[in-house]
């Protein structure tokens, strides 16, 4: 037996999420465990570092797989990338340590959240970006952001109250801001959030992204985030901002 | 009688191009004619500087349109930015000299395209560019570009017959390489190509892009291109790079 980590990129946009649905091909792990279970002969099962909700992207998913035998990496890889839709790429392959496991070993998470603040949003981006017509002020957000690091109750940041812990550890909130410049393609004015932290709830980053808009657009003070960290309240937090804007950045072991 | 000019953008993935056709709704003519018609209350024509083809984006397409009387450009943008699909937004609208027309007063335009060179397609921009695992040496095709430069006939660099005259203006042939910077959802190794002149002819910018990847890949020698220039045969320019991968980005007026 052997253990593999997969590095994983999806464009969440047509999916129901991460998590195989027993009714359901819209799913990336249920489109990664028929194809490599089609390749390796063997019925695969593909644990990832984490759901990610329906519309939700990633760069950097990773996954543990556990194949019968050593194979060849690349011509795996390459077979494998053939067989998926152009949507998801698995971009590395690397035999680990048995006991390896894509969730239970992670250290931490990376994602990112972009918001296209333009008046018309950004016909090449929309499927990845919130579009949020507003001016907020990246200053506010980061006063609000300073308040949400380190380690702290994230229980009124969560629509799932079945958590057995509802404790985490934030480590870097970074807001800023892009501009047209580089990529051909890109254009507008847009705000990107990148959040690294021990581990992430339900709805968790969604919720913060709302909250931190809401911070910029003046709707609340940069002070209330901490007040709805102390209560754990939902409702002291702020919306939860579309799927489409969240894009899983990097797991880290 | 008032004129407007538009300036568009549209994802062009879903279309059958930018010119109207009776039988089908997927062109960004007719769909841009139905809303303008629908709420000017009038038999609005749409005339673009020029059509793209099935599959090729716009970041800076121009149309003008001829309107009974003046409006609230501001008030009339927002209600067709409403109506119009996802994919499809106009980015400004401009009262002009009557007698304007999009295409007629054009001097020239620029369009990129763009080539993603990593081994994994990125599945954010696999829309957006042409898939091209190689390495193409770029001086190369910078020499290439150079022979291009200047007024030539183009006969060669298109798959229409029947134009009246083949002879075109190149003023600019850019090529950069894009890498991972700047914007959170982009990675990977990219090439864009950018070309201004006085215009452009039937499938001319793919072929030239064709033509200079083969260059770039030492399929032939960057002499090549002249050849082609001086014997105005089709078979001696390259092949026709996929529509995907360009974006008509500015029309000079």
């Amino acid at each position: 037996m052997r253990t593999y980590k997969l590095t994983i990129a999806y464009d969440g946009s047509r999916f129901r999420g991460w998590q195989r649905q027993p009714d359901t091909k819209l799913t990336i792990q249920g489109i990664l465990e028929t194809n490599i279970t089609d390749i390796a002969g063997y019925p695969a099962e593909v644990n990832g570092s984490g759901r990610t909700d329906g519309g939700v992207h990633a760069k950097g998913q990773t996954a543990s797989v556990i194949l019968p035998g050593k194979v060849n990496e690349e011509s795996f890889l390459l077979m494998l990338n053939q067989k998926l839709p152009a949507d998801i790429r698995v971009l590395k392959m690397e035999l680990v340590k048995n006991g390896f496991h894509a969730r239970h070993s992670a250290r931490g998470k990376c994602y990112e959240y972009v918001i296209d603040t333009a008046e018309k949003a950004d016909v090449f981006t929309r499927k990845y970006t919130f579009h949020y017509p507003q001016k907020p002020d990246l200053q506010k957000m980061r006063a609000a952001a300073d308040y949400l690091l380190g380690t702290h109750d994230f229980a009124g940041y969560t629509d799932r109250a079945d958590e057995k812990s509802t404790v985490r550890r934030m480590d870097e909130i970074c807001i800023i801001r892009q501009d047209s410049q580089g990529d051909g393609m890109i254009g507008g004015e847009k705000i990107c959030i990148r959040y690294c932290g021990s581990g992430f709830m339900y709805h968790m980053v969604r919720i913060l992204t709302g909250t931190l808009l809401e911070v910029g657009t003046g709707a609340r003070a940069p002070e209330s985030v901490k007040k709805s960290l102390e209560s754990g309240q939902r409702a002291d937090s702020g919306f939860l901002a579309p799927a489409s804007g969240l894009c899983l950045t990097e797991v880290l072991y």
